[in-house]
């Protein structure tokens, strides 16, 4: 591997800059974990006190360590920290993990410190972890540099935490369970080295066979897109993201000393790059060891095999909320199973083999089923019941399902008495859940990850007949401003090749005549002022006008009423349009992400996307493909689907004006915001139109 | 307490009846429970060939065991229990737990017997718990009927299971943990013992403070939700549902040979007699547990403790999702912690007192924050680090939330290291998760509980200006048909007062003229055929018909385009109806359910109720309150109450229908469904007119 980050992992020598031989200093537990560790390479104790640590060699500093040394790690108060980093930029240390706290997360005056140390840190070449971490732990080549206290057992998971409590706190869950990890790492301020940077590292490491990631903030969010993306497709990425709510994001932002952006930006790029998002810190492992451990599902037709009923309808009621399917099984199926088992048994799915099922009925079913073409996940429960042995019905399971590629997950309640189940079952690589509802959002994971996977990857839309020049024109003419006004939104989205109804803006009643006498009667108009953003609520719109002198009319009209009524308003003039044929109203929107840049947005037009928050958001730049998913992702998708009998509507059209759309906030950055609402869809072929258009520009 | 079930749980003296020696046999597990257990009076095993059990001496029969035995626990063939529920009968057992599978959960013939069993109690006055169940484990007592192994702490929570098995599982999960109950009860196939009786008997029972309860099936719901109505403001009732989806439903039949029913109306019986429902056995005991131990929250006003960011972001966004808000602290709550605490901490909230706190950190921010009245509920956080006890912050924050009234719930992080912990939190009654997510969910349910007891209990609504007497004669004379027809559904609603658009059926184009002129114009016409349920797919509705012939023009159309398209239709006439004014448009509807009787729904009308599924369910008789709440429940709910400046609709006159159409299906069990769709509903104080109904009527 030729990453810079290899040292961190599989450095030849480590330095411990600030140990202490105090147990009850942090440092002391760093260096007691390293020397109890299985890491061959060289211990090298930094302290300019002590003659000796845990039986190490104490160097008084960096530069008397003997070779190699490629790793620091580096815990002493934040002001002796940048000559140090010198010290070890002179000395050759390739690789930095730096667990002290103090910087930015404290506020100014520790972000310059953070910033110094960076500038350093880059005038050597060399990486760093952290600042404010925990370190890591390397399961395969044995070496930690964390003052935790317990060590995973080694397997495939690669785990990276913005947090290091939870970090710790996963530690402590997952111990002597055989959950197995090949790398922890505590990813603390990542001045230098980000989750994005480990995620590629992670991606090429041959241990790690799933990575997965408590993150808070992504500061980059273009760059991890497009790393994940390529990633996803490797190794699945389970990924678990604090600060969702906005009170969660104050909770970050307080402990980080940074804003974590919007959820729902998050939210759209881990679903365009397949990364698979969960709500839990138990459901990251639940899922991750699945990953590890089981074939992806061939497809959603689940059967439980269970000692009892109870716990199975609760497994299947779960299955079912997660889009899991119980199918009853075939009928020769059935018939071996009945021929076999205690005639009590049911039959059906769930097969309920009955309190007394020993580990034969279990095998039995298990071999039953796994040559069932028509079953793609199996999921055996137990209960532990007095007269039998856990550890023996797991111990069926695993010698049953070995070399099969069906998705195999086991179920045994409880607590104390199915530790020894577990080890047999994780020893075998079959995950142990002890609660009949988890395998089912573990399920769901698996399956849209699959689909995921499954599909071809798509390019970028890139729309032509775009007049670019015409555009910028617009908004150099508008520089200053905050907002593009009716008048010139109509033009720059028709620069960008988004059809709208046909008509205009105009200043004066004769003006309004002559474009209605130009598109054609009737026409609807419709107040331009920049303090009226909901027009119908102050009369601003006029529908239906049939002729010259009706649109002249009521050019006067609307001047006076609303002068009445709102005289805060500055009233620029109308906008006259033909009256646009019927439709279904839709948005389509953007708002600028400060990580993740220009978030889509499509929605229900109407009072409908309020009431029902049914929109769906991705991030720019999207393909066509992932456009069309955007629309039927919600359930107005559905309605433009021919939904209960009524005629599919223009989905291409749509999908256009998305990609347009997106194309112009890419290509112009001083543009926070644009929304076309509403966008009329009209029947399959039909086009769309858009009515109104919003464009907010960027301050400054 | 006089109850018929208190011999259940307190009886003077108990047969064990089958009991075995061979420590293979399940029997010999119950009596080595009720040998082992504290209960202090006469245990007796009776069985025909033995001389002693565990020291207790043996009897043959049930005739031949001294006095007193109040109790008969029975483990025998499915075969020889009703000789021996004659024998206890006549021996004077109060009551007998049938522990033998092998009735009604097996098939008719199994039915068969539980029907004679359920005779001979009856024919003698007694009662039996099962059969096809575990026992009973009664903590304060001691009396153990099972043969689960282990028992779980004494304390405030009353548990029952419709499935044996769960309530082992449970055992297991709550072992060693201080999770106290005051009853353990497996209900098994209920042929005498209900859910209700014993929910009726926990309610009064001095040890149980919450009822907790696994149900599958509730057979009589009227009298369950009349019940729990009442019990659920002495305690609360906290309930898991098994089999709310078809799949888990179909598993509960298969293990029962019982229909479940329908989910909705469980649910909305649980809503209406305020059961708080939970969603997983997991759930089930974290709820329990807080709504024993702690008081009920005076808000949501939530402030989280916290040593670690990670967690506390993870922990403020489960909150968030569930309600609860994280408010700023005060001022002076802020200065008071700022001044005592190490500077480095976080005064906001989160309260985060960094890595390195202390039991006296823990203890300061309990003590500033219980005094803080602007705080409902603290919520203390702990991710264990190397060098912090986690039973010393335990201890502090049980210190100092002594003798407070706000809700404190415990989370400390992790499994092994934790134990400890958790008694210390446990033995003062403050409850202790291990997952930053899980007090969220909890804290939602006791914030719903309190909101319901706070309620004054509402009387159901019985609405005035009802002519019983034309709706009987109505439905008389369609005696035998499966439907009432749209000219016959008028009358009906008409009956029972529910407001309807002016109109007429018509069988000939002269008699629809003749209903338009009196009505007057513009009028709406609509085809009447048993066939055509979508009329407006097939052209069947005619609108603005502006005079007398363009009425009887319609009607010739209507029937020759119609009989064309569809000439398997049976065209029986039109309706001629008022064209109505604007209204928002919603859908009542009633089905009947086989154990809640008439199960009332309301949602939004057109094509947005099957899009959105945004519909309530009720059962009735519903209070005027329960009505508008079912309004209020959905989405649609907001457009009426005056959404986005939208006048606010006539809610009384949506209620009011409700209540009507309830009334109707309490009245006559013969319908089986009714719905009136759309009802249009106008501005406050204008009413609401229904446009069409449908009444569907019981079969044989």
């Amino acid at each position: 591997m030729a990453s810079s980050l290899t040292p961190f992992f599989y450095p030849a020598g480590v330095a411990v800059i600030g140990a202490s031989s105090n147990p009850r200093k942090l440092s002391f537990g760093i260096m007691r974990n390293l020397v109890n560790s299985a890491y061959a390479g060289g211990i090298y104790p930094v302290n300019p006190g002590a003659a000796e640590i845990l039986g190490k060699t104490n160097y008084p500093d960096i530069s008397a360590v003997p070779d190699p040394v490629d790793l620091a790690v580096i815990v002493l108060p934040v002001s002796a920290i940048p000559d140090t980093l010198e010290a070890c930029g002179k000395r050759g240390v390739k690789a930095v993990i730096v667990i002290s706290g103090g910087f930015k997360e404290v506020g100014a005056e520790g972000e310059q410190e953070e910033a110094r140390c960076l500038e350093i840190i880059r005038r050597y070449g060399m990486r760093m972890i952290g600042p404010n971490c925990v370190g890591l732990i390397n399961l395969h080549s044995g070496l930690n540099t964390t003052f935790i206290y317990g060590v995973p057992d080694p397997g495939g998971i690669g785990f990276m935490a913005q947090s290091g409590a939870v970090m710790g706190g996963v530690v402590d869950l997952v111990l002597g369970k055989k959950v197995g990890f090949s790398h922890f790492i505590s990813m603390g301020n990542e001045a230098d080295v980000t989750e994005t940077d480990l995620m590629e590292f992670l991606a090429e490491d041959p241990h790690t066979r799933v990575i997965a990631a408590y993150v808070e903030q992504i500061k980059d969010g273009r760059r991890f897109l497009e790393v994940a993306r390529r990633v996803s497709r490797i190794k699945p990425i389970v990924l678990l993201k604090g600060g969702r709510s906005s009170a969660g994001a104050r909770a970050v932002s307080s402990h980080t000393g940074s804003l974590a952006g919007s959820y729902a930006a998050y939210q759209a790029a881990f679903w365009q790059a397949g990364v698979i998002e969960v709500g839990s810190l138990n459901e990251l492992f639940e899922v991750a060891l699945a990953m590890d451990f089981q074939p992806l599902p061939r497809g959603s037709r689940t059967v439980i095999i269970t000692n009892a009923g109870g716990p199975a309808a609760l497994a299947s009621d779960a299955l079912s909320a997660n889009g899991l399917t119980l199918d009853d099984l075939e009928p020769e199926t059935r018939q071996t199973l009945r021929a076999a088992l205690n005639p009590s048994a049911q039959v059906g799915n769930p097969v309920d083999i009955l309190g007394g099922a020993e580990p034969p009925d279990y095998a039995l079913c298990m071999k039953t089923l796994l040559q069932d073409k028509n079953v793609d996940i199996i999921l055996p429960l137990l209960v532990p019941q007095a007269l039998v042995n856990p550890a023996g019905v797991a111990q069926a399971i695993v010698d049953e399902s070995r070399g099969s590629d069906k998705t195999v997950l086991a179920c045994i309640m409880g607590d104390l008495s199915v530790d020894e189940a577990r080890l047999v079952l994780h020893d075998s690589r079959i995950p142990m859940y002890t609660s009949p509802e988890a395998p089912a959002a573990v399920l769901r994971n698996m399956l849209y990850y699959r689909e995921y996977i499954e599909q071809p990857v798509s390019e970028p839309s890139v729309p032509g007949c775009i007049d670019r020049t015409a555009a910028e024109g617009i908004l150099t003419a508008v520089h200053g401003k905050d907002s593009l006004g009716e008048a010139l939104t109509r033009p720059l989205l028709a620069a960008y090749g988004i059809p709208q109804v046909e008509g205009g803006f105009a200043g004066t009643a004769q003006r309004a005549a002559e474009i209605a006498d130009r598109i054609g009667y009737p026409v609807v108009m419709k107040i331009v002022s920049p303090q009226l953003l909901h027009k119908s609520d102050v009369g601003g719109i006029k529908l239906n006008l049939a002729d010259h002198a009706a649109v002249e009319n009521a050019y006067h009209n609307i001047m006076k009423e609303i002068g009445t009524l709102r005289p805060d308003a500055h009233l620029e003039g109308v906008m006259v349009e033909k009256m646009a044929p019927r439709g279904q109203e839709v948005i389509i929107g953007m708002k600028r992400d400060p990580g993740f840049g220009p978030l889509m947005m499509f929605g229900l037009g109407g009072i409908y996307v309020e009431l029902f928050k049914d929109v769906a958001f991705r991030v720019a730049p999207l393909s066509a493909e992932e456009a069309r998913r955007m629309i039927t992702d919600t359930r107005a998708g559905r309605l433009l689907t021919g939904f209960r009998g009524q005629q599919p509507a223009d989905l291409d059209a749509v999908v256009d004006v998305i990609c347009r759309l997106s194309q112009l906030a890419l290509d112009f950055p001083q543009i926070e915001e644009a929304e076309v609402n509403p966008l009329l869809v009209f029947a399959e072929g039909k086009g769309a139109l858009a009515l109104d258009g919003r464009v907010i520009l960027k301050q400054g």
